[in-house]
């Protein structure tokens, strides 16, 4: 139906996560009516995103420099360390604004259903950092999930006797949930950690 | 807060319709995990729509050939034409596939208030086909507003005394909409072009 190179540029946009069929239809027609400009704006902006982000060798956050702007900012408590499985984590917390120490992205979780073991996602990388920096506390804000469980625990494990505080976020009822929607495990977990209104 | 070149990139995928600022971040951070071939295809089909798409030298419709595939097709019935005012419709009537009649595609519609005319629209060239092809039936298939209605009555203007029929779309209750939803224009047309049930 559609002409071949159309069709080619809708089937690449439906490739991305969140893109269905309608939308991917707009988006290549819209590239169609794109001027010049605006055209090689996407272009270069693809290009820089492929060639310039990497991880910051301190911390794995996505960068574009040698050092990212977190671990580069004197202001920051170096001394609070917040572990998490991928970079949008950290950009998801930086948004928030509230938290003022440091991050450590490691690479993914461990599963043994999957064969990912601890040296498969970093955590000798962490380690050193937990030593060399002198972290005061750890923050885990990993999935909750079996796979985050068994993560968190081995952390735990590996800086015991390192007088590190370990921590993990809170779980419970998201705010404004419905409390007929809640599962069984988060609810579970909210009881659990029930507290007292103050 | 994110990385400048990773910013540059949600900037343009937000510029899509459509694309709100979650998508676009989700789309960007997809491209960093698309490996060499996927990031290349993704480029050339951009540069191929860019490059290769205009539209037929006949009827208008976007195409990557001379002529397009409706144009070139012997076997559609050539003595009737769908009239639209963007190629989008033609390849929403080619789905149905119940229509095997030709398309020419107009550029926009007459609005004297934005001060576009008939001779802006590309209606010499539509009247010139009309007589060539010794076209018998006009369908217009034309927004429903004031403007579709000026290029609707002006269309039939100009072909006037050359013995074409010309048609235009039902207008009505769209199937499956909630009366209590429906606008008073389009509940007027319906009453208006009632049908008796058979």
């Amino acid at each position: 139906m559609y002409p071949e190179s159309l069709k080619n540029l809708i089937d690449s946009f439906q490739n991305f996560p969140g893109i269905g069929e309608k939308t991917a239809e707009r988006m290549a027609f819209a590239v169609l009516n794109f001027d010049d400009d605006k055209f090689l704006l996407l272009q270069e902006n693809l290009e820089d995103v492929k060639n310039k982000i990497h991880p910051c060798k301190v911390c794995n956050t996505l960068t574009d420099e040698d050092l990212c702007t977190i671990c580069s900012n004197n202001f920051r408590d170096k001394e609070t360390l917040c572990v998490v499985e991928d970079s949008k984590i950290v950009f998801l917390f930086e948004r928030l604004g509230t938290y003022k120490g440091m991050y450590h992205v490691i690479n993914g979780l461990i599963s043994p259903l999957d064969n990912i073991n601890p040296e498969d996602i970093g955590l000798d990388k962490l380690l050193d950092r937990i030593k060399q920096d002198n972290i005061k506390e750890v923050i885990l804000a990993l999935k909750p999930s079996v796979e985050g469980e068994i993560t968190a625990r081995y952390i735990k494990k590996i800086v015991e006797g390192m007088n590190v505080l370990v921590t993990r976020l809170a779980s419970g009822v998201p705010i404004g949930a419905d409390m007929e929607y809640i599962d069984t495990l988060t609810l579970e977990r909210a009881l659990e950690d029930r507290k007292e209104i103050s």
